[in-house]
This record gives structure tokens, sequence and C-alpha cells, in this order.
């Protein structure tokens, strides 16, 4: 079965909008050009408004976003600072493994995959030990499907009188579901391309705060590939302090000219509408999520429990070799347990409604006792009256190929 | 919802792989350079084998599929000649006002919008009438989803003892459903790029059998642009006596060799599995088809009735405004009466699945009572059945990602 | 040496910029959309701007230029009418033969290989013979690098009190050297997409005047897939008789943007600067042109004679094969005997000191006696003083990538 | 003049062909699929084959190369050791200063920016300090134009019996000139993309030795992002730990296919032709290079001093905006002294002519008192019997388009 293109809901790498496909389909250039500049100093401009960040700036790494991890730390931390962390998936793991491996003094909570950053402890944490340098958190856990509430960090860190940087993870987040740097005194926001911002991997953004820029002054881990003093001393020229990507940054161009065409509360108003058709499809189909409630439903990826029995990593296989789709595998801890749908970047109604009727097949080939087309028909349901009221709102722009 | 791309179901022009785009996206080149026949010399030879000519030939003509009709007749009729046709549909309809506006005496038996070639009229006439020159056939209407039985064209014209050359609109049924030139004895075979090649449109080819080059020889209309004559002196050497697109060509090297990488067999195979599936679920939703019965269905294209008072024209507005979904409009005699989903080209069965998931949602917003999800449930049914029979065969290809 | 693109100096296909490459790189689209006109309405408007046409219309054919000159003869024409034609190169050798293979009365005057149209026996034939209906000229003959003047056609027309519609074959002239179809009272223009136009083969266009579209009301040859009836009947809506390549319509939108951002009568000074380079450089190589004399110099191609002895073709192949550079070839008549830079379209300077640097090792290899670099020289001292002037003038943009 | 292609001559990044470019457009894809190893293990083996290196590994990092000078540097060395470096130009500077900032105890040896790597000095402190843990090495210094022995850096190692590690920085040597990662016992050799591979920039390649992988094992600098660890654990099976860019990946497949399919010493010995014929093009101008002698001559760029009085950053500026050419600026010491040719990449004859020749032009525009003519002409007659010469020997390939 090979035609067709293969249906793809991994969270992430996300699917690469045709506009931006083209964009990115250019000849070389010189990166020291007189005129490079005049791509380049809007691309800043365009990432701190998504960022939302008014007085810290961006920086564009050529790396992944583990690179960015990397930076953030080793630009503001010193070796055996004390730092509070949460582990509840892969990824806020990794980070955790990280922090560990650079030589950070990490307090780490465990919680039980499905949930979130535990406010409570943070703000226990943060009130007894006020040696902590930095709070981290993971925004939306791509492993498990779960979005924190970084805002509430903040909050508790604040309440504590806490004076540390708060570093976040939000690449499976920004541009996705709304984010605030400014408003919530995040420090280091760190992201990647291959998520909302709809492009192929390997350009890590890092956002960061007045307040971190000044602590980098003063960090003494040694760095230099993800130093900031050397994008400190081009950036504002429009330069790199590296040979850049110039196809990402045509492509970047091209992903922030549709993210604000579509306006960001609109793009994080259908990754909610998106989300909650899913969530009904999976709930029509009588299964759980691995987000254990509500509170911490994430609108950019859903993993779904199998039922006992049922092999999940057999549904992944079945859905990529038979039905052509890419599901995400559970990983680690829930590898065989849950399969996730991505559901961030460049989609739209139907093609949720293709990933749920793919996934019901995929279920009842793995020997899932499920309905097929019940997923689907509840998700049908949600997106006619949630379109149907967008329309009179006069939200729904009228669709023109390209 | 203008985010991912336009799900895209008129039946023509069909989705180009993502292969067959990377292969158009060539510098130009000198159409006469001296290894330019490496090219093109192929593709003449892959075009027999589709067209499933031995004797014959292909000429590819840089136009849409009217300009082949347009071909077939001028170089191989007088202006005069009385030929036997028959119209159920809006291009058999075309197909008519052509040769009358060209000059022919048509013998034109209509047919009800539903129905195909009528054999035993066609049969007739042959039988009745010596002095027939052309006999025409509408191999797949594609207006109202209707195969006709070109064979048995062939058999009544034998049975008759007419030595009328037989024309054959291929268009819409080439390279997706079985065709037999050599075996069915037609004479031109009439198809374009946009369908079952998978490209953009502005390639017509026309397979024209010996005894229609026999023909061209004495047949007396004028003509110029799409005389064989300048065909016939140029491409056996490789060249065209125009300038040919050359992204096209390259292009269909790239489209012939994906149909010959999955087989012809399986190609016809998956194009009658995916319209079944569409079938299934158009009759689950108890809708019923334009097609009258189902020696008539088409595998390539399905043209649905909506339910009385529901306006088919709205249905297709919905699905392109709200949810991204480019239907078939009905044309003429059957316009607001049908909607029209292609299933042809480069498609897979969850995109026929999304396919019906729309077309629920376009009918239940345009006012037809339908159970959302109920079609999606019976196309899913039998694409898991199909695809286990397939896969216990063992033809099933394993899924890899390009 | 398969390394570097072939440097494309044929005169047609042209090289297709890497902006139009990408507009056209989409997926394909329905073109009975509701929102395809307005891809289409602007294009529509903006061929009549290239045209210099106020109150005709300009027709898109999905065929190569071939085709629309087929277009402008049966649609305005009867069979047995008298024409005016003259033949002094491979083109307009091939319009003549297609007059008088449609059934044309052709009145064909022949000049020698290197001049243009001759006014002073059109004055006379025009003035004598008052049946001609059609008066044809075919205004850069891209065999030998010769540009006619069709404004002085229309003078001697006009001074002849003729009647007759004039027919332009602008194929590699426009939106390369003026053309006024308005003010030169050219009936029908005909031209295609792989020229000036910079994109691949297989659109063609024909601008109509007002009086060309009242000829067609009775005009009465036979034609169907050019007929103007049916274009006239969906043109305005936005649409098209048969399926267009939307590929081609969006590389077409580009193409003008493209023109028009640079404006034409820059687009004009730019062939003719680049044309006066290659012309200085085939000065000072001690080679003389096809075109017998300056009037008839074309600033869309320079058909270059090679010294007695040197076999042309020999000239080709070795760019072709050593030098992996594509000239023109010596066409019928003056095969083996020119050679022809193409110089229209997406070109620069320094591409065309490249085509002299090629064509003076390919000539040196072929036997030629020619001074290396000097060719280049001359074009190089032409270049910088004329480029110093424009800048003087403020008209050169600065270049940016992309 | 914003027409044609940007001709580009930087030393990086070079022109990807068009075949690179279309294999890189690719839809995302699940980099966990199970058959994304067929895409990733032959890149690794290919890699491999490109560094000739049978024992040690290839690792691939989402990074510029600088990335990858850092890897080296992380993964095997503690700080505080003690590394014998020199310092002759823009890149070895940088390298010098990344290994400072690391924690490393440099010796830096400068020599002349245009000299190479200084053999003797290295070999007196490899016999008088038994410490040093590294020895570096640039083999090609990218800012002056200056190939360095590397054999020779091994041999003096050898013979003062070092047991230290080489560093080799090919970023602008690798897959252009000879490189023999084995055979000169390089153990850490780092390159990117952007270069001989003829990719965009973002993907850096570093080919460890198997003694390198073992110092890997007790070397103590903290690192993440850049461990080899997590790369061992991944790599043997086709996967990564980070997410990798596919459409580089896609790139890097179809650009080992284009080495491979040339032949690497049929790659070299046209770097060298190519360089060769730019070379007696400047020399024939009267100019001279920054390399000092002919045994520092790069075959991949070329720095050409500016007469004095005539300001080589003047004659980028002329280059950029008027003939549409980026060459490459001086950098730091040379800024202004000398602008740079860079010729490696996908580049054959008539490119450089083109090279030549619009340096010609914007040195005179800029003051400088050429012949305009005559550096092409002296690398024309070059390319010419050099042609010959590979053509007697068969080695030609005939050109193909595409």
């Amino acid at each position: 079965m090979p035609n067709g293109p293969v249906h793809l809901f991994v969270p992430g790498p996300t699917n690469v909008p045709d506009a931006v496909r083209r964009a990115m389909n250019v000849p070389q250039q010189d990166h020291r050009a007189p005129d490079f500049p005049e791509l380049t100093l809007p691309l800043f401009a365009g990432l701190k408004k998504v960022f939302a960040s008014e007085t810290g700036r961006v920086f564009m790494y050529p790396s992944s976003g583990t690179g960015a991890w990397e930076a953030a730390i080793t630009n503001t931390l010193n070796r055996g600072d004390r730092v509070l962390m949460s582990r509840f998936g892969q990824f806020s793991q990794l980070w955790v493994d990280m922090a560990t491996r650079l030589g950070l003094d990490v307090i780490c909570i465990d919680r039980e995959w499905g949930e979130g950053v535990p406010l409570e402890d943070y703000a226990r944490h943060l009130t007894e030990d006020k040696t902590i340098k930095g709070v981290f958190a993971c925004h939306n856990e791509t492993a498990t499907g779960v979005t924190s509430d970084v805002a509430g960090v903040r909050r508790v860190m604040d309440e504590a009188g806490s004076g540390a940087l708060l570093y976040v993870d939000a690449v499976s987040s920004m541009a996705s579901i709304p984010f605030e740097q400014e408003e919530w005194g995040v420090d280091l926001a760190v992201t990647g391309s291959q998520k909302g911002f709809m492009l192929p991997a390997g350009l890590s953004m890092l956002g960061v705060s007045a307040k971190a820029l000044e602590a980098h002054e003063s960090a003494t881990m040694e760095r230099c590939y993800f130093s900031f003093a050397d994008m400190l001393k081009f950036n504002d020229l429009g330069y790199f302090p590296y040979t850049p990507s110039t196809p990402m940054l045509h492509g970047l161009q091209c992903s922030l000219d549709l993210l604000f065409a579509e306006g960001l509360p609109q793009v994080f108003a259908r990754h909610h509408r998106l989300a909650e058709g899913i969530r009904r499809g999976v709930e029509a189909l009588g299964l759980s999520m691995c987000a254990v409630s509500p509170q911490w439903y994430s609108d950019t990826v859903t993993a779904i429990r199998t039922p006992e029995g049922v092999d999940a990593a057999e549904v992944c296989r079945i859905g990529y070799h038979r039905y052509r789709t890419s599901f995400g595998a559970g990983l680690a801890k829930v590898a065989g347990k849950v399969f996730r749908i991505g559901h961030l970047g460049d989609l739209n109604e139907v093609m949720c409604l293709a990933a749920l009727a793919s996934a019901e097949m995929s279920l009842a080939d793995a020997g899932a006792k499920v309905e097929l087309g019940a997923g689907v028909a509840a998700a049908q349901d949600y997106y006619r009256s949630a379109l149907e009221a967008e329309a009179v709102l006069g939200r729904t722009a009228s669709a023109s190929p390209q």
C-alpha cells in the first residue's frame, strides 16, 4: 500500500506545509552578504512575538531542541548549582538526565507518568530551600500528552520569594498552545523547529529573559558552540557566529507568516478544537488517556492507553505498515502501553478524522474490541458544531487552495 | 481553516505523488540535445505497456485530453463520415458535440445518465448501417461514475462485421482500471496526464492502432498541430515536432516507474478496493449512486445522489469551505443532484475514509439525514478484511516513507 | 564533467527562475473551485498588459506556440482565403507550411535567411491585391536572430488601405523586446510560455483584437479544441473549457509578478544590453552574424556564422559535451553554418559572459581561429560601461538573493 | 539586475545540485519508524568511505561544523590537557579560541596568514614536550586558501613518538581534495555539510578513530548534546538520540550517490583542474595570492590579494551588487586585503570562467588596473588542454542534463 502520503501523526516532526517547503527550496546564498539581515532581522522580531517576550531575546541554534536545553543550562548556571526539576515522562526525564550529566545538583521530583509539574511540591521545596538556582518545568510532556501550568510555577516561585531562574521546555507547546514568556516570567524557554513551527528538525530556539542574560555574564560553565556571547556579538546585526542553514531561515520566515496570518489566538483555538475532537473520539471508543485527568490534557498530543492485553507497539506497527499511518509509540515506562496521536502544526479536522479512522482499524487489527467508526462519529459531531460556532462568529476563513 | 492540504477528491486532476513532483522540478533543457532521446524513448515504450498496445503507437500531445479527442478524429476521418456515438453524461456529450462541430455525421444514441454504452443499440445500428466509419465509446464517464464495456463494443462490431475504427475515451480509466488496447481492438485510445497518470494536466496521450495509422494516410481532414505526420517524422528518433514540456516528460517517467513498480494488476486491484470501500460507505449512509446498477459502477469515480431536497452543490460548497475537501460537482443534467468522489491515482485507504468522513459532515450540514460515522465504519470494515486478504496473499508491500 | 547546471543558451526553453519553479511546485487543485478565479482573472489582466492590448483579449491554450498559430488561423479565416506571408527562417517557414496545410491560399515571399519581413514587397502586394484577408509577420525569427518591423507592416497595410487581419508570431519576442499589440494594430499575436515568460513549454497565449473577435463570428473553418467560442464562454468567469495545468498558471502568476516588478521597459532595456554585449563579443572574435545587417539584429537570439570550414554543429556538440553548454543549432538551410546563443528570459551579464567564454572554447576546439578571451573582453567592456550608466541613472536595482 | 541566479563563489555554503535539492524536498517522516534505518545505515557506511576510515566511525550532529569541533574536544580530552595548535587564518584562530574557552592548555604557534601547519615547529614541540595530549591541524584554512600537510603532521607525531590524538579540521577539504583518515592516522576529523558535500549548512560530521573512541571512555569533560555515548547507543541501529533533519539525511544520501557516481578520485581531479584554472587566471591578471607559495595552494578556495590601494571589500560589494556574484570577503587580519573565490562542490569549468570574468570587472570597477579578459583567457587555455587530456584518457563523462 505504498500510495499516497504517509499520514503523519507523530508529535513531531510535524507536517511541513507546502508553502514552507516551497520557501525552503532556495539556492544557497552568502550568509555574510550585505542584505542578509533583511532576511534575518524580521525572524528575530517574529520569534519574540511568538514567545511573547518583549524585553528578552530569542537565539536560534543550528541544533535539535536538546541543544537549546543545553544552551539554557550552560549559559546561566554553574556546576554544582542546585536546581528543582520534576520527572513524569520521557522528555522531562531526559532533561533531568542532562542536568545531572552537566554537573548540576538536581532535586528531582518524580510523579506518575500522566501527571505534570507538581506545584505543591515545588512550592514546598522553594519555601524550604533558598539555595535553588533554577526551577525547571516541562510545559508539554510529549511522551504522555500532559500540559503543565507554567504560570503556576511562576506563582509558586514568587510566593516562595525564589530568585531562581525559570527554565521551561516548550518544545511541543510553542506556537501551538498559549505561551507567555514575559507574563509568566519564564527566563529560558526552549523550543525547536519541528513542532508548532511546522519545519524540519534542525533549528532550536531559545527565548532568554533579561534576567537570564544577566545571569549569563557571571555563569562559569565552559561553553563555546552554545555560548550566548557569540550570538550577542552577531545577532543584532543580522548575522550568526556560525554558518546558518539558509533554507531553514527561509522556511521560518514562511512559517511565521503563516502563524501571524492565521493569528496566534486562532492557532491556539484550532489546536484546542482539533485536540478536543480526538479526545471525544478516544472516549467514544471506550479508551482512556495516559494523562490522568482533564487538567493535564494536552492540546498538541494525546497518548492513548490500549486495553489490557493489547500491545500498543503492535497498534503502531499495524498503523504504519497496513494503514500508512505514523502514530507515536509509547516510550520508556509506557512502551507497549500507549500509542500517541500528535495533533499539532499544519492540521485540519478531516486529517484528525483520518487519524482516528486509522487508529480504530489498527486497534481492531491488534485485538482491541472497538466499534469501528464510533470514534470518528464522536469527533465528527464535535467538529461540526465547533466549526458551526466558528462560522457564526465569522472566524473561519474560507479555504483557498495553496 | 486554511491548514493542511486540501483533501482533493475531484476525479482529476488527481494528487501528484511527491516523487513525481520532485521529478518534475528540473531545470529546463534543450529538447534537441543529442541525449534527449534517453529521456523520451523509454516513455513511448512505457506508454505502450500501459495502453497494452503491441503493434500500435502512442502519441503525446501538449494539450488537454480534449486535444487528443480532436487528434483522433481529424487524423483518421473525413468530413461527412458517419459515426456511431452514445451520450449519457457530460463527457460523452462533449465528444458528440466535438464530432458534430468537426463535420461528422453523428448517430447519437442517448441513454439515461447513469447508464453506459448500449451494446444492443450499437449492435443494431452496426448491423443495419454498413456506412459507419467510426464507433465511439466513453470507457469511463467521469460525470456519472459509469464504466462501459469496451471489449463488448469490439465484440458487437466484430459480430456485425463492421470495418469501422473504434474510438475510446479512456481519460479517466487508463492506468487505473484494466484497459487492453490491442486485445479489445481499440483503434484510437484517448487519455490525459491528470488522472491515472498522477500528473498535472497538459499532456494528452493517444494510442493509435496500426489500422488507424493506415486510415490516417488517406484521411483528408485538414490538420496541422495534431497531425500524426509530424509526430511520425520525429518520435522514433526521440524528438517532437514542437517544444515539449520537459518537466511533464520527467514527471511521466517517474509516474511510469511508480505504476510499474506497483504493477498494473496491483494498481487496478487497489483502485477496485478503494472504490468498493467508498461504495460500501455510500450504501451504509442510505444513499444511492448515479450509476443505475452495479454493472456500471466505476472504480475511479463515484457519483452520489443527494437525498430529495438536499442540494448537491451545497454539499460541495460546504465540503470545500468548511472541511477543506474538494468533491466533484454534478455537471449539466445532474447538477445539484449528485456530487462526486474521485478515487483514482495516488490514494490509499485512509484517504478514502477521510473523504467519506468529510462527505458525511458536508451532507449533514447541507440538511441530509445521515448517521455520522456510518459510512466510514462500513468502509473500514471492508478495508480491514480486504487488506487482511491482501496480506495473507503477501501482496501488500510494507509501507516505506517517500 | 556532469557537474553544475547545464548552461542553457538555446533560444527557448529558457531558464525558469527559482521563484517560478517554486511557484509551480504546488499540489493539484480543483479547477472548478469557487475561488479558482482569484488565481486566473489576474492572469488574463496581466497578459493584456504584457501584450499591450487594451480592447482585445488574451486566450491561453494548453498547447505549444504552434497550437496558437493554428488557433489564430482557424478561428478567423475561411479555407481558400488569400494570405500574405514571408519566409526567411525555419519558423516563418513552418507557419507558411501550416497555412498551406490548413487550406489557405498563401502568397509566400521568400527572402534570404538573415533578413526579415520585406515591407516594400508587402506594400506592393497589398496595393495590387485587395483580396488578401490576412497578413502574416514573424516578429522575431528564432532561427536566424532577426527581428522585423511589425509597426512597419501595419503602416504599409494602412497605406494600402488593407482591411486584412494582421497575424504576428511573437513567440520569441514577447516579454523580451517591445511589443505593442494595440498600437501596432496586431489582430492575432501568438506567443508561448517557454521564452520571455520564463516558464516551461506547454502554455500558448494568443492576443486577439476586437476586430479579430468579430471576424471569428463569421469564420467558417471547423475547429473545436482551439475554438474561441468555448473560451469566451468560460474565461470571463475565470474558468477554462478544459482542465488547465494549474502549476503553469501559478508559474505564470509568478512570472508576471517578476516582469512587472522589474518593469517592462527595464526588461526590454536589459535584453538589449545583454544582446549588445554578445554582439560586441562576436564581432571581437571576427565572426559575423546570420542577420545580414544591424536593422535585423535580434535582442533575444544571436545566430553566429562559423568560419568557412568549421562545422557549426560540431561547435554545438563540443559545447554540450565538453563545456556543459547548450547552444542552439542551426536549423534547415543554415544547419552546420550557424550556431545560436539565446539571450532571453532570466539572464544577467555574467551568464552572457559565460556563454561567450564557452563559445570561444567550443569554436577553438572545432578548429576556428579565435583569440580566447577576446569576445569576453569586448562584452565585459561594454557591460561595465552600460551598467555604470545604469547605475548613474539609478536604475540598477541592488541585487538581493532570491 | 536581479535576474538569473546569484553566482555563488563563497567557499561555503556551496551550490546545492538540483538533484540534491529535489532529494531534500520530502515530506516529514517518523524518525523512529521501523524502516528508518534503511535510510540511515547506508549514510554511515558512505561517510566512512568518504573519510577513508575503515576501523573508526562517523557521527552526524545536527549542528554547524563548529559543533563538531566542540564534540571532538569535549568527548576526548580533559580540562587542562595540553594541546598543540597552530594559527594562520580566521578558522584556525577560532579553533584555538574554542580550545582555550573549553579549558585546554593550548600551545599556539602563530604563522603568517598565507602559510599552513608548521611541521618543523610541531616536530620540535612534540619532541620536547611529552605531555601533549592533542595535536590540532587545520587541513584547509578557508580564510586564506591554504592547504596543510596532514600526513606530514602524523609523520612528525610518529617520529616524536607522540601518543597524542590528532584532531583535523577538514571542513573545507573533505569530499573535495584527498583525505585519508585511516592512512593519515587522524583521530578526530571534523567536517560539515555545506562545502564538499554540497548540502545546506546544519549537519556536521565527525570521523572518530578507534583510538579516539577509547579515549572517550575515560575523558571527563562534561558533555551531553555532543556526547558520543548517546550516539553509540543509537547509531548502529540506524537511529539518533535526537530528532534528525530528515531532509538533510535524504540530501546526504543523494550527495553521496553523486560523489560515488563521479568517483572520489575524479572529484579530487576536477577540484584540482578547476582550481588550477582559477590560479592561472589570477596570475595572468598580475595578482598574487594570499597563500605565500605553491606548496600551500588550496584546490577548494583561492584568496586573492588586491593591488595596493584597491579595497578588497569594495571588490566584493561591486561583485555582489553590480555583477550578482558572491565572492568571499577577507576576514579579520586580511579584511580589505583579499577577496576569495570558493571553487568547491558542484562546479564546472564555465562557472569558474564566469567567476573570473566577474572578478575582472569588479576589480576594474574598484580601481585595479587589470586587463579585462586576460584572466579568462588564461583559464580557458588551461581548461581546453586539461579537458582535452581528460577526453583522451576517456575520463570525461559526456554531459547529460539533470
